[in-house]
């Protein structure tokens, strides 16, 4: 296997993993009739939706990044842990919102929008510190296709970091928008949309 | 990787790990010996079995669908993505059902059989996408596999429709009904068994 | 992906998903000391290690198995889910008998060791069923690894059976034995061993 | 498949899921409110940190030792079993420190720390064994390299048993010992970062 070949194999499994997690977080409360109960626990499938989705989407934008990098380094590796640490801790919040979002709790839409922001962050943090002066870019590289990459992460921070603090407002209105978000990404799916179409 | 590559690992994992978590679901009640207790569990192995192998089978035919397919495009990804999400949904209707079948609760049979219809509409959904006018099938594909594919995804939806409805007439005949329909498929496996004959 | 690429992709997930599940059943009953939990969940330990090394050593083999084999067909297809589908069980008969061996319940033991049987029974029955006739092995196999393989097989669900049905006179017996058959297993793991040495 | 390459996929398998099962582990109490609750809910966070951290590291360096080997034998997969074992064990200890640091529980920090010292032992064995005489060591592999890995084996096993024996001081100074540790790791990650750069 080659440089980066281990750590995307180390990465997809995490990725499968805690998308896969997060079901085990919607149950039922055991109070009242099954159905009544199937309808109460809305909350929870709300959570798996966006959570799944948003996994779904940084996973195969993840790919999309890793055609591009050729090489490895120590900052490297350890940003990329730090990026896996927060991917495999969504499960964790994803089920504070599920048994949180019907009293509306804003502490848990805001954990929830925390956890996505420092996502984001770091996986910026992970292409931005690949990217500069091409420090470990393939030679292969199109210099469009690495500028368009920068570019569709500029705006990605900033939105959940401002969806994360709607949440101080209100924990609806913060979910509607991690939902939006979720929503527009995988319609979107522009960087890796573009990078999939077979060369002409 | 190519282009599907990197989906089809994905989708493996989650399938795999959809399949082994349907086991953490299967408990003991706690109430009297332990030969009672593992007698009384019948409801949660019966919806281990059912699910398990409805799992693999569709699993086995994800794969023969994208020996078809080499490249893809963002409807498609949208489709897949919610795919998978209903894939490793399935632990919690399994779980409902397991824990109300005693009961023989329509609510929670309906609902399982609700989540195999999801299943089999994004599926059959991702299949006539991509070969409608062969829009991203391999040019080498075989037209008459190609058709033969969409044969066999036609009756696929109706059959998990019409099991799902007879729970609204009793649970116990929609759980034999699903039974039924996994052990035909597992018997059967057409699609993958007639593909994965070794060339003559 | 060849014929049988697919097999072991999907059997490895569920191989090592079902291992490392087994430690979700290792907890603390919250009763006295932290230290005095952990010497009193010896039994929890017990049973993960022999799970853990009953599953390593059957995945070894299975690997084995497969490097033998080159076409699949629908038969041999049935018998795998059925096979993964007692490897992915795993986990609740460990539980059990990690929850009720202080107790030395025989109904725990002797679930615990049909389950081990039923995977042996599936396990030979994969086996037989593709060297029948040499009905599904690769032509370039050697005759004599494959009777080595048959011959190895003979011993193993005799010998797990007799095992299980010493959990009916003694509960603590059978574990001894289970513990046992995993350490030979271990120790001897002659067909992998055989196998892995490189040719010279 | 070589000899080393289904052991390297079913290791790679167990390190993933053990890592990523962490999060199960961290839970609110469910009493005050839920801002409270997290924030109350930080020996969980530090936990699955440390915890994450040294397994990814780990992880990174097997993949390491894997480059240099290109052959197995009998006892070398036996130690590989046994080690494996300890990867997919640490959830347990990481879940008792967790619910026991509160209360600077002595027991929980050292079965923590005995956990990843058995794992340091393990894995220097698994390597010594390999390593000694270049037993299963590649023909190809360069010297300096084999004997750079094995320096850096030496203090390993002795920091972790040291870390560990501090809990009998101090639940919280071996804990800040186990984090500073695995800092000391990802920042230096000198076996594979020296590895990973692309021959020249």
């Amino acid at each position: 296997m080659n440089g980066t070949a281990r750590l995307e194999t180390f990465s997809d499994g995490i990725f499968a993993i805690a998308a896969t997690l997060l079901i085990l977080d919607v149950t039922l409360s055991g109070e009242g009739t099954v159905a009544h109960q199937l309808v109460q626990a809305w909350p929870s499938y709300a959570a798996y939706a966006i959570s799944f989705a948003t996994l779904g989407i940084v996973w195969v934008n993840h790919h999309t990044v890793f055609t591009q990098i050729d090489k490895v380094d120590r900052t490297f590796l350890f940003i990329n842990v730090l990026f896996l640490m927060v991917v495999a801790f969504t499960p964790f919040p994803t089920r504070v919102l599920a048994d949180n979002l019907r009293e509306q709790s804003k502490a848990a839409a805001l954990v929830y929008g925390l956890t996505y922001t420092a996502m984001a962050v770091c996986y910026a943090a992970l292409w931005f510190y690949a990217a500069k002066g091409r420090r470990l870019i393939a030679p292969t590289a199109d210099d469009r296709l690495v500028s368009g990459i920068s570019r569709s992460f500029r705006p990605g921070t900033l939105i959940y970091a401002i969806a994360t603090l709607s949440a101080l407002i209100s924990a609806i209105l913060a979910v509607v928008l991690y939902a939006l978000i979720a929503l527009f990404y995988v319609v979107e799916s522009s960087v890796f949309g573009r990078n999939a179409e077979p060369e002409p």
